[in-house]
């Protein structure tokens, strides 16, 4: 899993920051991608990637401000025009199904692959497989909107199929057996026990995506012992009052919400334009006094998750 | 007059070129600018140049495929967001107000200035007063599509001061008279003829800005005796038959236009990615055999009309 940033700024975009976008890529999860909003040039950052727009899954929309919207539409259609041909389903509040099919029915859009609209009036449960389960719950914005909790489900343990071998297990339905937890009983007797030979469960990720919101409890909740958890900081400190005013947070209370939640990553993203490039590594350098494992996103930048659940940034 | 490019690709923009705008600056003329069509990402590419949003005057849209419109709702935006306050009206086919109402609804994107909507079901006059007027045409595209065609009026001579002094003018409402054509009968009884103290009036410019096409006679109408027409080129003579299957034209197609409609300058447009940026100017130069003053725009060029409706090119 890795989040990639195409778009970290707020409200219009500027030379810096383009308007909200973040790419998960599930390229070894499930040879997928899943996008978070997509603002106006989303697909314009793209063609600086190697990503493929073909290959994404799912887009789920935070919330209808062009700022969150304005390039779904190009990129459906560049999607088709690349060559994709699987299905894609967008997940978003009410009002997305009527401007997207609004839009392709007045540009003339034509779309060689199934699209399929989900409009969420409530809080809960999005989309669940065996591999995920996506939550969503309302937060508080000028208009509604969603935050999301991407759950990796618990990876199975690994068979030790050298180890069976070792102790006499031959090839074929036994070793199927052993790794689905089962103990086993062999020709001559013996008892061969799943745990000797297959390596515990490990805990899937926890992926915290947020969309424009005040400082809000719904926020920590969504970000509950995550991995990661994506925090808007459109404003600061010095600006707090203004946050409060248009529906949205500090630096500062992204960084409380994640404590609170126990998170491990926090990465501020929504950065407004009165920030200057260079002010934003003092923007997490401040986040840092409340919450340790703080980074400030920028377009492009890239977080890997590797083993251990532990990140690395790719710039 | 200035005509900028901020777009200058087909259907979908690639690194090299942006899907289509065209932005006519006014700024001596009348302080403001009015832009052609609106892809994706137009107000992106301003960001790199001095262009001011709240200037923009008139938005023409040729026609409502996404590579023309997706990025007007963003830069109707940003336009508020920029301090813009002076009306603005869109002109643009039957669909575009429902699609740009429509959008401003559900993104609730707040504007700080009036907008109007003019949609046209019928070639004509789109709008005209004391200095220019604006016709419409339909082409020959796969949806209905416009090409405009802004004329500026007589630009009236001017009155040389000094000689109507020397020849006893007194100052007053005579210099008036004399600049508007009438001659005068002095105190002394002689008569100045406005022929000898106002320079002859001047021709305005014609810029012809067609959208996607197939060649067509509608397209030469429009161009006749324009100083610069703007034409597609999506294809060359190596694939006519697909410029001809989806509504295009070709270079040279293009350059015949412009040879019949007697223009003095064309301007070749919406290049298909298909041609790499090196061989731009090999489309250029085949037109060129055609029709002699022939340029192929790319992104951010500018078509500067200078005395005489002569044309710099700042790169
Ligand atoms: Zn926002
Ligand atoms: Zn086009």
């Amino acid at each position: 899993m890795e989040l990639q940033f195409l778009g970290t700024g707020a409200g219009m975009p500027s030379k810096e920051r383009n308007t909200t976008a973040i790419m998960m890529k599930l390229l070894d999860e499930r040879g997928t991608m899943w996008l978070f909003d997509c603002g106006e040039a989303t697909q314009h950052r793209i063609l600086h990637t190697s990503l493929k727009p073909r290959k994404i899954e799912k887009i789920f929309i935070t919330h209808l401000h062009g700022d969150h919207i304005f390039g779904l539409p190009g990129l459906l259609g560049s999607r088709s025009f690349l060559g994709g041909t699987e299905p894609l389903t967008i997940y978003g509040p009410r009002g997305i199904k009527e401007w997207v099919e609004t839009t392709i029915r007045i540009s003339g859009t034509h779309l060689t692959y199934p699209l399929f609209i989900e409009e969420m009036d409530e809080a809960g449960i999005v989309f669940e497989d065996e591999q995920f389960t996506v939550y969503a719950a309302w937060l508080e914005h000028v208009v509604p909107c969603l935050g999301y909790r991407i759950e990796q489900k618990e990876l199975p343990g690994a068979l030790l199929i050298e180890k069976a071998y070792e102790l006499g297990v031959p090839k074929g339905p036994l070793l199927g057996a052993l790794k689905n937890g089962a103990d086993v009983t062999l020709a001559d007797g013996r008892v061969v026990h799943a745990k000797d030979v297959v390596t515990s469960p490990k805990a899937g990720f926890i992926v915290t995506i947020l969309g424009d919101t005040k400082y809000c409890d719904q926020a920590i909740q969504l970000a509950k012992n995550a991995t990661i958890v994506v925090h808007e900081a459109t404003f600061d400190d010095t600006t707090a009052q203004l946050a409060a005013q248009y529906g949205h947070a500090t630096n500062m209370e992204a960084a409380h919400v994640a404590k609170h939640a126990e998170a491990k990553y926090l990465i501020l993203t929504h950065i407004s334009a009165r920030f200057l490039p260079a002010q934003s590594e003092a923007l997490a350098k401040q986040a840092r006094t409340v919450f340790e494992h703080t980074s400030v996103a920028h377009d492009y930048i890239s977080y890997a998750l590797i083993s251990d659940n532990d990140i690395v940034i790719k710039d």
